[in-house]
């Protein structure tokens, strides 16, 4: 099943259920998304009635200009780092503290606003080393403090496609604090369609998404990278965000940027990574970051050649 | 004026407005804090008419035991750390990085829930060094990016006092990954009463709030400490937050752990900051961390002998 929230009056938007080939939608009579995962048993027949109902033909045309992110805003953003390649290149070219492999990494984000497939995406100025990041998410219902990664496998009630937008510029300043990122986070932006697991298919195994990612940045293939080479799996992810809290029904828990073994060939999905591969072999980076104007386009692709998330594919601009 | 959140079967509870002497209290119909703030200029009118029918004597009486976080959860808490006496002996006690007097300090902390001031605090574990950190805090309605600290100090609408529950076993592990704090960081507590800034009179100046905290453990003075010495005011930790996002209507910023100069006379309002002190003295600490069972009490006090925000008093039990 694909979610997605169209813009209406109301923070929140209004939660639809869209049909196999992105085209209709059915709504969910006075529902957001966040309101149907605080009661997903209650939820999830009344949005399988609706998606039945739109494979036989039901439902209207989607228009994809009313798309807002699938959750505009969650009351908990969690984002790991999970996939040890990135965390390698980064740890040798900026010369970091090495990687444990034990503990997953994890920030927490602002979550107050996600913007939409197609937002322009407004910034304070280009000197802030402008990036994407190309991840995924889960969205979880309530979560007990205390949670096992065996247990928390079945609190996953949704996968979502992320763009993390980074300033690289104010990161590793704001990093040695410990404090971990005000500045360099602004809000992130989801792809279209919140899926349910089913949905990907032999492509969600072992707690990770094991679809591409294409990213490309101003028309031009940047990376198509794979998001199963996670170092911990979503599972993990939660037990370790759940450690010492309950987490509230709605949290969004990311991968950080897929990154793979391969990246030679497959390329990376921030040019972060991009830069830190150019200083390893070259001394220094020879990318620049993005400027306004730049356009970036996320999209995920199954091993059987879906696009079940929708594309990001959006514009920096000057705030 | 003085505002309260009852509970009721609302996640968001009940706004309430209370009496000057805390003991009687009139409902703003259909309203929560969270709801109010993000449209103020409204809700202001209304909630200063029921302040004045709470002067005539009417109202219902105000049972502590319906009392909850004047906000119990929020899109978004910023906790800063701009207390530079407190900054200091971190520093020096555990050789961390020089403090940086030109940018704030700030962390995302979790926002989901904050408890009530009588809520008995659940955590896994007292190896995980369980600590209080008494501070304040300022509500704002939506601040756009890149205000100015002088345009700031116009969006602070309400003051708050704040328990911020830290477990110290785990936070340096999660500070030297620079992603700042998860586990390490359970959720909040809040004294009874959001005020406006008229209410502390002359304690609310330069933008920091200049009353005593007084901080009591297990029934002992541990700490009777200023407001007035943070290094950065709250206009400029707001300034500092919304430098490339705006900020949602209804975010908190903390000051961080109150501390002063005369830390010796006045003590301190987090067991970590007198361990700190001890290190420095003796080359160790000698006071443990809490334990379950261990009760915390904190309470603003005026300069001229008043109770603004009521008292955050409560245990810590194994979750």
């Amino acid at each position: 099943m694909r979610l997605a929230t169209l813009r209406n009056a109301r923070p929140d938007g209004e939660l639809v259920v869209v049909s196999a080939d992105g085209a209709r939608y059915l709504s969910a009579p006075g529902l957001n998304l966040i309101s149907a995962i605080a009661d997903w048993d209650a939820a999830l027949p009344m949005l399988g009635r609706l998606s039945a109902l739109l494979e036989t033909g039901a439902g209207g045309h989607l228009d994809p200009a009313r798309i807002m992110a699938p959750m505009p805003r969650s009351w908990q953003w969690l984002d790991g780092s999970a996939f040890a390649t990135h965390g390698e290149l980064m740890q040798i070219a900026f010369n970091l503290p090495p990687v444990d492999r034990e503990r997953p990494l994890m920030y927490q984000g602002m979550s107050d606003r996600f913007y939409g497939p197609n937002d322009a995406i407004p910034l304070p100025s280009e000197a802030d080393g402008i990036d994407f990041e190309g991840e995924f998410g889960v969205i979880v219902d309530a979560v007990p403090m205390g949670v096992t990664a065996e247990e928390a496998a079945s609190h996953i009630k949704l996968l979502v496609q992320i763009n993390d937008w980074s300033l690289r510029a104010i990161a590793p300043v704001e990093m040695k604090t410990g404090f971990g990122w005000i500045q360099a986070k602004p809000p992130c932006s989801m792809a279209p369609f919140a899926v349910t697991p089913d949905e990907l298919g032999a492509d969600w195994a072992n707690g990770r998404i094991g679809a591409d990612l294409s990213v490309t940045w101003n028309g031009e293939r940047f990376g198509l990278v794979r998001g199963d080479q996670m170092g911990f799996s979503f599972p993990e992810l939660i037990a370790h965000a759940a450690r010492s809290r309950d987490l509230v029904a709605g949290t969004i828990i990311g991968s950080g940027t897929v990154s793979n073994a391969e990246y030679a060939t497959r390329g990376s999905a921030c040019i972060s990574e991009r830069r830190a591969i150019e200083m390893i072999a070259d001394g220094k980076p020879s990318t620049a970051f993005m400027a306004f104007g730049n356009t970036v386009r996320m999209e995920a692709i199954t091993s059987d050649g879906r696009k079940p998330f929708g594309a990001i594919d959006q514009k920096v601009v000057s705030a």
